[in-house]
């Protein structure tokens, strides 16, 4: 297979070389991809179909160029998932690692997981192509080799002043709002490139955006897809981490990582003037005005409760000494053993809510269903869509975090829920018995709108599931009782269903969600700059939730927007992960830019910039 | 070269199948060497020689079968340090790593740095074997495909009760006194074992070991042989780590790694009865008795402040407003500015305290030499002698952390000095400036007693040395002035030495070094105890603080003592992680064995306990 790959580069380098964009185009397939990481586009961006390429090519090459390419590198060769040839290339101002994968003429032959295909040499042409920016030249991390090679007697009054200096006497050059694994994970990059930057969290101590959370929960995702950038778990750690495990691994990482961290830290607006931010916060209480140059709103997917509107009797409900909370204000079970509980919604959190109450003892825990909900069994989506890439036998094949990232982001989102479809099919086929249940007990379930599962309505809208770690069997059981519909007023001591139900209730969970990201903009700089922005994740899919028009790749996620400075920055554990090295970079090019005007290639920079921002 | 390791694998395998001693025994060179870590003797010994080998056999053997021995396994084939080769092998009870290492009939052929030898194939017979327990059958431990699957819900409240339970209702196994590296890391060894154990550190917070010593302390020993078991630190942590930096990353290692560890708790006293020990502790100042089946004393080699007897004049010099410390209480030289400062001792400590006034501004700092030291410079030191094993280059040539800490173990210490000695040889002949700067200077050096160097002097006595890092300089330069001889007396802000020579001083320190760790058998147990137990550390090699008879293996670290229940853990970060495995295996050993009686092979252990403690 390695010959393939290896003539496809170089008839690509050499297309490139003499800036035939045409004959460069031509390799790959006429509905084939390019998605690029930085390295190109200074962007995050995908490129579909050949005249897309093309025009890319059009655009970016004469900044990137002179690039090499090649199958030596850290990691090259055919990818040990089976599924595509790794790469080395250089541009002008950096180094990347790329990802090419073939595709026959033929249907997709896809594998046990959808994902995994056998690649044809027959076409010849590249049905996808990605290309990541891993690190600037002149700025690379001080890692292996690189790191500091000297005693440094006084390294503990270095940090003691740094940490007091910065924001105080010294303006960091990037402000971070929201201090959870997204915030970290991109300061902890920032820390490494030496960017200065400082991390704002609302909470008294690092780790409570998932330590307040309620307490059963468990991380959804397992541990292979969960580690930190640099650092990872140690390899017992369970495969599914209690939350105040990863709040105690988060705070202890702010530590360890030297970062700049300033908790019981609010931020109450943000205002853009002059290429300049001036951000308010309260920092222990305290008014303080920060002015960095580039603002991250790492706030969360699951920062601002949403509550859907209810007709009325809050008040009522409330004076006769009834619980009204959203899921995010929850607890424990345990406060309402021989309570009778209505938890509204049907997602992840809706469901762990809803078994911890059964498993404290509640009198009548009934979960209301507003809309048809994705289910998974767990050991299932390990097994059946994870394992392949994320799993300690991936690891065992070769399979590294870094080589698990890269093989995911370099598949099209496009082609995404065809790849995913025939997962859910098998999985709907497993777990008959599972869905036939959940059918029986009156529960809505589906594979998604088109069948394409969780991964698919994760991107699109952030909610939407279930991963099944036992409470679907309780309400197969009838332990959790289920109803359909909204609350259209709270009682006294009751909740009145839309279909005119009414239960009684000690207790209503709105466990709702959360609304857009993009809100925060709204609330901390203006209306008109979120609106300018426009919405944050989600791919425009047309799907529920989920507006065209179609951009194929997250909106507004860890790339430039349409306001100069503002950047967000959010999503799961791997995507802190992984996606917090390409918005690192972009924020490093611009401090390199501003600060190493003979270091740095500046005018290819500047001409890059004015393209993707 | 595998051919020749396999063949001989398979004779000895063969031989010992058919219990034939004598033709196993003459698979080794007439003077080779066997060294066991737990995995037969179920302790910690070298054999030397063949009739030492012979008997080892006809002890163990039976015990131990049946044994099998592979070239395939986790670490097997030849070693990527090009010394050697690595096998697995089992016993009736566990598995192992073992390491094998011919020599030609020639002489030795030494590699640049002494240690590397071009295996010969044609004595066939081997010259060095390692046997290494890694793990108990039955009692892995819980790292990759066998950590945690399931979700616990209730993980927090689990942990706050164990560890608030544990030495209060429910008494641990093993009772580690001293929180430090050595202390933390068994403690997270047997916490991946399930053996209930409880550490006690006498100060307030984890890391306060290295936290409380000077300030401009940074480890002489480079990051690649400093890492903790299983967590090691990330990829851009600074070769020479600031003691500080240390410190938090101990403190957060407690944490992450669960470990029941109770600080501001100092032991008081300890009595072996009825197969218990009962240890009185002051936990935050209240008593109460720990009754724990095993008591290691992890207090470190630094535990025990030693200073030499001073004629008279103390109370002159205190009431004139003099200073005086031991090192281990000295803070940092930004206090005695101005002052006329003299340091006893000309060790690490003493130079780092020197260099640390001279750049504070002290008036003048005079170190007083007690007698030779070895110094060698820490980039020559590095290159010369730590790099073949642990350095960036090293793990590039796939010399993991293990592989490193293996082939350490593999060399019998027999050999070392000579294997050492040509390196300081080089040492000297390329930092010969630096020599030639020391004798001007009236600086007493050498590379000990027979020229074998720092590795050599730190593994007899723990001391006598200095690793380069600036002072050498300053003493070339006179910016630290020397005397020699010791402190007969103290004036009042004077001191006077052996020689007749009076110094002003306005601050003195004593940076004489610690006491053997059986002292603190002594104090905490009983003289009389201590006395059975004999000197910990050290080989006897009859060099200088290193009383005979020779032991061949450092004197009761990590293995049984005379004093049933009781165990000495400790050393530099490398020891302790790399020796605290074998000591939680013979904890876990006699944990198992009392719990599981179906499960382990009670009678097989009982036999070889009864030789091994």
């Amino acid at each position: 297979m390695t010959p393939a790959a290896t003539r496809w580069l170089e008839s690509f380098s050499a297309a490139l070389a003499r800036r035939d964009l045409d004959a460069a185009a031509a390799l790959f397939e006429p509905d084939g991809y390019w998605r690029d990481l930085v390295a190109f586009t200074w962007n995050i961006e995908t490129a579909e179909g050949r005249a897309a390429i093309r025009a890319r090519l059009e655009r970016t090459l004469a900044a990137a160029s002179p690039t090499t390419w090649s199958m030596d590198g850290g990691i090259s060769g055919p990818s040990p998932a089976g599924d595509g040839f790794f790469f080395a290339f250089t541009t002008r101002t950096g180094r990347g690692i790329g990802h090419l994968r073939f595709r026959g003429d033929d249907d997709l032959i896809r594998g046990d997981d959808g994902l995994s295909r056998r690649p044809r040499e027959s076409g010849g042409r590249a049905w996808t192509l990605l290309t990541a920016l891993r690190e600037l030249k002149g700025f690379e991390e001080p890692s292996g080799s690189r790191r500091a090679h000297g005693v440094e007697p006084s390294w503990s009054d270095r940090r003691k002043q740094e940490s007091a200096e910065l924001g105080v006497t010294r303006q960091p050059y990037v402000l971070i709002v929201g201090g959870g694994q997204g915030g970290i994970a991109l300061a902890a990059r920032l820390k490494r490139l030496n960017v200065p930057a400082l991390v704002i969290e609302k909470h008294a101590r690092a780790g409570d955006s998932w330590r307040k959370r309620y307490q059963s929960l468990c991380l959804h995702d397992p541990v292979w897809y969960d580690h930190m950038p640099y650092l990872p778990f140690p390899d017992h750690w369970p495969v599914f981490s209690p939350k105040d495990k990863i709040a105690d691994w988060l705070e202890m990482y702010v530590r360890v990582m030297e970062l700049d961290y300033w908790s019981s830290t609010e931020c109450v607006n943000a205002h853009y003037e002059n290429e300049k931010w001036a951000v308010d916060v309260l920092r222990d209480g305290e008014p303080m005005t920060l002015r960095p140059q580039h603002l991250v709103l790492a706030t969360g997917m699951s920062g601002f409760a949403f509550c859907p509107p209810v007709k009325g009797g809050r008040e009522r409900f409330l004076r006769a000494g009834g619980s009204l909370l959203h899921s995010s204000e929850f607890g424990s079970g345990s406060s309402y053993r021989g309570k009778k509980c209505v938890v509204v919604g049907s997602s992840t959190s809706a469901h762990d809510i809803c078994a911890d109450l059964v498993e404290s003892g509640a009198a009548e825990v009934t979960m209301i269903q507003r809309a048809p909900t994705i289910v998974v069994r767990s050991a299932t989506l390990m097994e059946l869509a994870w394992g392949r890439l994320y799993s300690e036998a991936a690891l065992a094949a070769g399979i590294t975090t870094d080589i698990a990232d890269l093989t995911l982001a370099s598949v099209p989102f496009r082609e995404l829920p065809a790849l995913q479809r025939p997962i859910y099919a098998e999985i709907a086929r497993r777990d008959a018995d599972l869905y036939e249940g959940l059918t029986r007990a009156g529960f809505l379930h589906d594979m998604g709108e088109d069948g394409s599962g969780l991964h698919s309505i994760y991107l699109r809208r952030g909610a939407g599931y279930y991963i099944d770690v036992g409470a679907s069997q309780m309400i197969i059981d009838g332990r959790i009782k289920l109803k359909h519909g909204s609350v259209a007023e709270l009682g006294e001591r009751s909740v009145v269903l839309t279909d005119g139900t009414t239960l009684p209730a000690d207790l209503v969970v709105f466990a709702t969600g959360y609304g857009n990201m993009s809100e925060w903009a709204a609330k901390l700089i203006s209306p008109e700059v979120a609106a300018r922005v426009g919405p944050v994740w989600g791919l425009g899919s047309g799907t529920k939730n989920d507006p065209g028009p179609w951009e194929g790749e997250l909106r507004n996620m860890w790339k430039p927007t349409a306001q100069p400075g503002l950047w967000f920055h959010g999503g799961n554990l791997m995507q802190s992960r992984h996606y917090s090295l390409y918005l690192a970079l972009q924020l490093k090019a611009r401090h390199a830019q501003r600060r190493c005007w003979n270091h740095f290639n500046v005018k290819t920079l500047f001409t890059i910039l004015r393209h993707s921002s």
